[in-house]
């Protein structure tokens, strides 16, 4: 009785989930050990793998077990096209969304000095190597709408500039099937801002 | 390239928790890798010792790494209340919100002759030899207020009678805060027929 009942361990192992309060973990927990020990088993063995193999590729920062991640080491992947992101959630978004068949940068965060997130947290002076040595043609620059996003996109134009590539950025505006009655203000009037010509 | 990348073994894997569907998987997964790896690590070796030696309390049924769970071996319990329930969230609650000092039995499940589940599954001759061996003075029945539930209810309140201890069912009714408006209708038919006499 000394010890804290496994049970209640592994509970609270499993708050460390993102979104998962006490109740979810309770049932999370019963649910594996009365239902499905071999999922759990094989969830065990699968992260213990992960979290201990699983490192950054060397030349798009992306999360990946292999020196080099699958999408860099694709020879079929157009080296003329670079498409620099926020997170790894990003790229997976644009490989399930689009046809892009270029190459990407992961910044792994956004600028937020406040934070003590500068460009070499981003692993910008890599980038800006990548842009000297094998300078794409066109850089995509797909950080997120937000302040900070705007911040860092702003800092890669600027940077991208002086290695006379082609930058351009992912629209913002209404989202298809969203309807102008609904949408926030400041999308709309940034849609209205940037209203393209037809013809 | 040949194998799958473990990022995605790990999105997979993660989908055996309830309740986690694709998106879910993705964020748990990336939200270790990037901010959390030290809980990820913790969390795969609580799980792979939970699902390797969490079994049954072999007196109550309840889920336990101990051949005797800490209830039942806990002297300061009242041997004479025996609590039957259907799983070990119900234990969870009931010790949560009440102060219940007896015993438990876990039936880990209901009976559900459709899906196979007879007394014998629910452990049942368990039971009846321990209220034949060891009788308490009152069994609380405290499965849920379903049909299968009710059904259990019923089969525990015949089995006990013939052993002469008192059997009692935990109250059902409008939930304390809850408004009769919002109350549905078999619930209120339920509180209406069971009214008791005040004063």
């Amino acid at each position: 009785m000394a010890a804290e009942p496994l049970l209640n361990q592994l509970t609270d192992a499993l708050r460390c989930l993102p979104g998962v309060g006490p109740k979810s973990a309770q049932r999370m927990a019963l649910h594996l050990l009365e239902r499905n020990r071999e999922g759990g088993v094989k969830l065990s063995a699968v992260l213990a793998e992960a979290m201990q193999r699983i490192g950054r590729c060397k030349l798009c920062r992306d999360l990946t077990e292999l020196e080099v991640c699958a999408i860099c080491a694709n020879p079929r992947r157009d080296l003329s096209l670079l498409c620099v992101v926020e997170s790894p959630v990003d790229v997976l978004a644009i490989e399930q969304a689009t046809a892009y068949q270029g190459r990407y940068f992961v910044l792994l965060g956004r600028l937020s000095p406040l934070d003590g997130i500068g460009p070499a947290e981003l692993g910008l002076d890599q980038l800006s190597e990548r842009l000297e040595n094998t300078p794409p043609e066109e850089m995509i620059i797909a950080t997120n709408p937000t302040v900070e996003g705007e911040a860092t996109s702003y800092y890669l134009q600027r940077m991208a500039k002086t290695h006379n590539i082609r930058i351009t950025r992912i629209a913002h505006g209404v989202p298809l099937g969203g309807e102008l009655e609904y949408t926030d203000h400041s999308t709309l009037a940034h849609a209205f801002g940037s209203r393209l010509l037809v013809d």
